[in-house]
């Protein structure tokens, strides 16, 4: 049994995370029993009632199971555990399933297929326990302190003009950015934005997106009535003569590293897109998602800063923060944002004030920044121990990487000429082929496979690399 | 007349509900005399108070009518008895027609030059010194203490379970609606909503809107690419006739309390809507703003009770708590509610958990209906000053007002034989015309003036009432 440290408050919570973990981790083995409560409580430090608040929660979660006079044991909730029973994937809904706590509806949602891997490099959450939260709550009554009754205002159409100022002050700082912060809109998130440009530029245009690329980001344009197409990413960037040949009137486009294949589009490609833009009354939808993880060298400049009278800028806060964040933005040109006034300054921000003058604090002192460091250092070594792995696994494996965020290519060789579904159900881990990003039918990505390492632990990758041996 | 049993609590409601459903189920037949209220309370054993109560109910709700000396007759509300050829000429519609006043966009900003008015009729915005702030404020550290990093959590796509639970609760308790909590969708506030409605049931549809009506409802449509027409509402509601002779799909309607109207659908329309849903694959969308706000009595049924199949139940929290919380909620249908989750179950919810969780425990521990208490007993002194000062500015104007929200119809003469906007400009007060809020064209609407008188101060309306003397 290992020692936990439990340091501030909420001592049960904390030591109910450590135990799940250990449990998630192997550490603790299914039947294996949990230390007596008095024992425990005396061990660590702390009181009964604590260790029985914890143990209660384990319980209540289907971690453990309780057997009277005997103690708390440990439930069999770990896929490796099922694969060497011959039911592979089945993962918590094999042997007896634990209650999920406080489910919905039928969907399985991605949080709660997670455990049944050993590495998922598909989900791609940024690990919570990263989120500053000490210093989020801390912010979060500071602002409750210092606004008071401001933060029942209704917020413009717009955001809250300190956020604004914030985000324009962080994109100079850190990208190079020079937008004025009164083109910056704020939005709950990067789909709803998609939704508002929509609205500002017209669903009779036709809009032209990555592919292979997000589904959700061709699938929003669809959601709002908009006709899109697809156009080809390879190495130097989306294909103009396509492009071109769609007659398309937007296109929306991550140029700092695109997803899945992390693309970085070179710069005669940008002077092109400029010239493609200018000549006509066309869009560029400059999608910076990731662009905060790119783990050497400078940030890259960004096609808002050559041409800001036709390329919209947008990011979000999902990334780099916390999925529960629906915060993003946009820095819109003059005539869009003039047309985004009109459309909706009878209308309040749809983003709760409270959170933007959080943001702002957060942004304001420095702590996004010293966050997003801690988070890029950790990916770093995350990245160092996928690559690590892979080469352990397929050995010769060719990468494409362009460290530019926190996903790679890798072509799989197995050494039995498998493909990738079977390599990957042998070890037990999630991941997708490039092709399955395709929005629609291209040639030419046979063999790789899109690792993205930002939702893998440490612990999941050795556990994988240990893989190969047993 | 059959016997009512009246055992528990709010008998009054009980004996409404028992009397409405024999007029619904045709025990009571249309004309027939409702029983003296003394021979029922005998009969019962309950307080003529009590009998009173639940006839005024259906009166309000326009299940009887009521003769003076003669007592309670029941209305013809069953569809197949309706033909009805406007006989209520009491009421607010009568003339030639006056042209819609133009639609959003180019306006004025509501919040701009309020202070330039000794009292503003238009803008309508709950005072903030009502919002319960402490009570918030507390509720929002105790849920940062509770929950700790679970609210960085991913909200799933229709909100935390915990809060969906929580409104089903809250309107099973204030509304009497039955709603499964399965199916109840958080969103960002009702624009919000809306965007995602014409998501689910298509642009291509045609959306009737009521005129007069807001002109952000139609507005937001266009905005989302969805074809909307207008149907008239009068004192029996929308126009059946119209609505028909339109080929709508789906009707967005106030049922409770109609803006700018203040009509209250009387039954024997709401069975007609229903039967018009029911007859093709049509929605009724029931748009429930500003329904807390009925000042006396109980509130009046909901259309989605009565067909939950058909009707999208809807509402916010904008005008009960604070316009900056943009929150909302829908029921969908069931049919809708698994086409929602097909669409949006690999997107997050919008609203932050931390907001949710909040308002959750207002929910939960009683604090909005404490607070909802509040301020109706507020708006009832406000209107009541309301009414003095429009009855000493002009003596023996008509008043239209049927109590279900902050705002009134009075038909000003100022004897002198100017309009509306003379003498609002002699006062210095900002109101509108009944007719600025069409959308359409429409007849018969003059001289009535919209009273919002929800953003109105006591100080205002008595520095208002002393200008007479000025």
């Amino acid at each position: 049994m290992p020692l936990y440290d439990l340091n501030g408050k909420n001592k049960y919570y904390t030591l109910y995370c450590d135990i799940r973990g250990d449990i998630l981790r192997g550490k603790l083995k299914s039947g294996e029993r949990l230390p007596a409560k008095r024992e425990l409580a005396k061990d660590l430090g702390v009181s009964v009632v604590t260790v029985q608040l914890a143990y209660e929660q384990l319980l209540a979660e289907g971690y453990v199971t309780s057997r009277e006079r005997s103690g708390y044991f440990v439930e069999s909730v770990l896929p490796q555990e099922n694969i060497r029973t011959g039911q592979k994937e089945r993962g918590f809904s094999s042997g007896k399933p634990p209650a999920p706590a406080g489910g919905r509806g039928r969907l399985q949602t991605e949080a709660e297929g997670s455990a049944e891997y050993t590495a998922d490099f598909v989900k791609g959450a940024t690990p919570a326990k990263l989120f500053p939260f000490s210093v989020w709550a801390k912010l979060t009554r500071a602002v409750l302190a210092d606004c008071g009754e401001h933060l029942l205002e209704r917020v413009p159409c717009d955001g809250d003009a300190e956020l604004k100022a914030e985000i324009a002050a962080y994109l100079y700082r850190s990208r190079g950015v020079d937008a004025d912060p009164r083109y910056v809109v704020i939005g709950a998130g990067a789909e709803y934005l998609y939704g508002v440009i929509v609205q500002l530029i017209g669903r009779d245009k036709l809009y032209a997106v990555e592919n292979p690329g997000y589904a959700t980001i061709s699938g929003t344009y669809a959601l709002n009535g908009a006709r899109f197409a697809p156009v080809t990413v390879r190495e130097e960037g989306v294909s103009m003569g396509e492009l071109k040949k769609i007659n398309a009137d937007v296109l929306h486009i991550s140029l700092s590293h695109q997803f899945p294949t992390g693309v970085i589009t070179p710069a005669y490609s940008r002077s092109r897109l400029i010239e493609w833009a200018l000549g006509a009354d066309r869009y560029v939808i400059e999608d910076d998602y990731d662009s905060e993880f790119r783990l050497s060298g400078r940030p890259l400049q960004s096609l808002f800063s050559l041409c800001p009278e036709r390329v919209i800028y947008m990011n979000t806060f999902s990334k780099t923060l916390a999925p529960s964040m629906r915060m993003g933005y946009m820095v819109l040109p003059p005539a869009l944002y003039e047309k985004f006034l009109r459309l909706f300054s009878s209308s309040a921000n749809v983003v709760p004030l409270f959170e933007q003058k959080t943001l702002a604090a957060m942004l304001k002192d420095g702590y996004f920044e010293r966050h997003l460091s801690r988070l890029k250092k950790y990916y770093r070594g995350i990245r160092r121990l996928t690559l690590e792995t892979l080469e352990k696994l397929f050995p010769g494996c060719e990468i494409y990487d362009t460290q530019g965020g926190p996903h790679l290519l890798a072509k799989l060789s197995d050494g039995n000429g498998g493909d990738i579904n079977d390599a990957a159900e042998r070890l037990g881990v999630r991941v997708k082929r490039l092709s399955d990003y395709l929005i629609a039918p291209s040639d030419g990505l046979q063999g790789y496979a899109v690792f993205n390492y930002s939702g893998v632990t440490e612990e999941q990758l050795t556990a994988l690399s240990l893989k190969q041996h047993s």
